[in-house]
């Protein structure tokens, strides 16, 4: 038997996948996954690179495989769905044998499980080069909740008020290694009220404000001194008040929710435990985004966050 | 607006999925589909890299993007199964402009097209150290014939024909960037006659009818004279007879089918315009596969095909 056929059928004797939900699972050509009620199902993929995503000569191998799996969570959060399962592929650099294969499944399969997410299949190749580094893709699908559809970044309304949860900045000194997928709070919160737009920050949230207000044709104001900024980002850019304002609406990975909802529905947002929501702003006609400032001023805000390309 | 928004946004623009099955395409956190009649999806995942599946340096964009659909397109094909839509990821060398992306989307569209797959959203990012290759990421999700349940590797039984579709062997000298995945022949072939397993011969002949006997709990005998050698592999290895049937048993990436059903069934094949099917064998009791050879010796038969480890 190959290596490969050894170590597929390794991971296929740790599934504990459901074969009502997942009638084939690991060591086919596909596995089959049944969808939601609806019929349907969510995709994403997300693929992440050593020395640009995560850096193995600073972290752990746990430790990608749990911002890769994470990563595509929170996509299923800023839809307000189910995750289901995910298939895993990964470039391998030369020297990358079993052992760190196996360290890198126990990294995906421990934070799926956390969310009911089962990994169900995958792909290993290897890199001919002698600097090929180690790439992560991750594609998973979720399904709509059942009680409120899969929330998209096209439906902010004017008038809507403009929420976050947690708190926005900074995320590089560490938390973009082990942060929170929003998984629960985004079915927590559509479960209560009825959210217009979603999506997760991924790339600050200037640039993903923008995403909403030009998917939604609509513009939208935020007050400065409402942001949360984290602490983390409020030590590190101390020049002068108002304190991490600029990490928190430029830096990247902070995987906190950015949603929209009437006036009426903030009202009936439920309090979670794990993460606060503030409300930071409200939308506007036009398609223009301002930061109102703690003297009355309104600026014009302009996306500066992260550009992949 | 980030250069990643204009280009996902031309992204958007070129697609043509149909709302019905696709609520939800490109350009949000996640697309929805809509699975099979019996609300299932199947999923298959492969990452190919520059230097190891394709070499950039020997082929154009547009053909390594070929390939990367083809392939997942030819897992379809193995559970004889109907294509419904894939994501792409890609990881990105330097200097890899929009013109090149445009060109990697064009040959990812124009395969899908012909099988009625849809290109529904992706993830781009960028390798940040100077030696790093594109890497390409598909993931591919397709639904049941509806008239066939999903063949898989474990139905093999004691008395089936083993057949092959095509020739095999030498696919390295060409045939590998430009092979036809068995999509239409798989859904002909279990239109017309139940199959009790199936895969894609990837990784060679010997190798991958291990993985339906292994999976199966069953033997096999090929019969030397009755594999189909292409004539690359003839012409390649003609160091005595049986020529090219090295190639044949060893070589990876036909992409050809190799399935197995029973004697009754095999008279329902169809004949298929675009390949020949061919019966090689036929599956035995015990877990061990065998070579008869043209002076009626039989010899065991190890898998020697390609192993990604």
């Amino acid at each position: 038997m190959s290596k490969e056929d050894e170590i597929t059928n390794w991971f296929a004797s740790q599934s504990t996948a459901d074969a009502n939900i997942f009638p084939i699972g690991i060591g086919d050509d596909m596995a089959q996954v049944r969808g939601g009620d609806d019929g349907t199902v969510l995709i994403t993929t997300d693929m992440l690179l050593d020395g640009a995503h995560f850096d193995l000569a600073q972290c752990s191998l746990e430790q990608a495989a749990y911002k890769a799996m994470a990563a595509s969570l929170s996509d299923c959060a800023a839809m307000a769905t189910v995750p289901v399962c995910a298939v895993c592929a990964v470039g391998l650099p030369e020297g990358f044998g079993e052992g760190k294969l196996k360290e890198l499944h126990a990294g995906l399969v421990a934070v799926g499980r956390r969310y009911g997410c089962e990994l169900i299949g995958g792909d290993m190749t290897k890199w001919r080069h002698t600097d090929g580094r180690l790439a992560i893709n991750v594609t998973m699908l979720s399904k709509p909740s059942g009680y409120h559809p899969p929330v998209r970044r096209n439906g902010a309304k004017v008038g809507d008020c403009i929420c976050v949860t947690g708190t926005l900045g900074g995320s590089i000194a560490g938390k973009h290694l082990d942060f929170t997928p929003r998984v629960d709070e985004a079915l927590a919160i559509t479960r209560d009220a009825k959210v217009n737009a979603m999506m997760d920050i991924t790339d600050g949230l200037s640039t993903d404000l923008n995403r909403i207000c030009k998917q939604s044709g609509v513009g939208a104001v935020v007050f400065s001194d409402r942001i949360p900024v984290s602490d983390v980002a409020v030590n590190q850019r101390g020049h002068g008040p108002p304190y991490g304002l600029d990490a928190a609406l430029c830096d990247g990975e902070d995987f906190e929710l950015l949603f929209t909802l009437s006036p009426q529905e903030f009202e009936k947002l439920p309090r979670l435990k794990t993460a606060p929501i503030t409300k930071i702003g409200e939308i506007t006609g036009g398609g223009c985004m301002g930061i109102k400032l703690s003297n009355g001023q309104v600026e014009r805000l302009t996306p500066q966050g992260f550009d992949h390309l």
